[in-house]
């Protein structure tokens, strides 16, 4: 049977952007070129650069595509299982900053750090990711945001998960990671309930 | 006057260790070489590598002083001004991570993620500084973190500082990070007396 080509081409495209991430994350920013992503991901060149002209179109979308994923789980999950401890949001919300997408998005903005350019290409992504995973923090714990200390909190809660995110860079925190996420959320409990 | 000649090389060395960090945060890691890093630094390349034969030696030298400084800094400011209180500890650590330093290692941190030779250098500076800052913390908040509990507000604390650091890089976030240090302050300060 024929795959229809739209399809083709929409299957092509979401290769490129889950190799784009793997790249990035293991790779790191300098090697990531539209051509290695395009290797990676078993895609000509012609047909990479057919979807994404240059890298930085690449991988603006890649980290879209792959935060918007992230996000719709996250919430999918809570769906399923009904209301979540405190623990088990700040749990899946470090976890969020834990994995590839994380050490992809890194790199992007430790380079854009150092390139005017580039960073004005992510300040729109950074400012978009922080307003979603916020919005999502406060739905599944069920809290009300207007007030201003449920804000701050939510918001140390993101931070929070942002720096135990870069300790697991070098290598894997995630033991003292867990007793980090359960005092936090144990304060979190008592601040919010 | 003739300056006695060790005291000039020690002057010339914490020229180029100040000029190192400054490149790095500014232009990324791989714009800092030894020889860009001479330049800035006002001193020739050959006094340079006479210093330090290699950048990753450079390199390592500079976030090694420099964070040792900055944590003498941390504690002679306790030393003047008697027992700080919570949100003056809290604040003045999350300064430590959202300074030149920072922007500094991270560009290290994020370049030691792809290179496996460069992460072995780093990690034990890595462990050093955690250790280090959680050492200051405990002194300053004046706690006793052989408390598990007492361990993991303290541990949080210095990830949420790390996460505070990350999302300086690209934009100036003062402003909503005063917010949330604060939010995160009345927490422990609740958490721990």
């Amino acid at each position: 049977m024929n795959e229809p080509k739209q399809d083709r081409s929409r299957a092509t495209r979401l290769r490129l952007l889950a190799a784009a991430i793997d790249t990035l994350a293991e790779q790191g920013w300098t090697a990531t070129t539209v051509g290695l992503v395009a290797t990676r991901a078993g895609v000509s060149r012609g047909a990479a650069q057919h979807h994404f002209p240059t890298r930085e179109e690449l991988i603006t979308a890649a980290l879209d595509h792959m935060f918007d994923r992230r996000m719709a789980e996250v919430r999918e999950q809570a769906g399923r299982t009904g209301p979540l401890s405190t623990e088990q949001v700040v749990e899946r919300i470090v976890d969020c900053y834990t994995g590839t997408m994380f050490k992809a998005a890194l790199q992007v903005w430790t380079a854009a750090a150092a390139d005017p350019e580039l960073r004005a290409r992510i300040l729109p992504l950074e400012e978009r990711f922080g307003r979603t995973a916020h919005r999502v923090v406060v739905e599944q714990l069920g809290v009300d945001d207007a007030d201003l200390r449920v804000r701050g909190l939510v918001q140390a809660t993101l931070d929070l998960a942002r720096g135990l995110g870069l300790a697991d860079v070098l290598h894997d925190d995630s033991k003292r990671r867990r007793a980090v996420v359960a005092a936090w959320a144990a304060q979190l409990e008592a601040a919010l309930r």
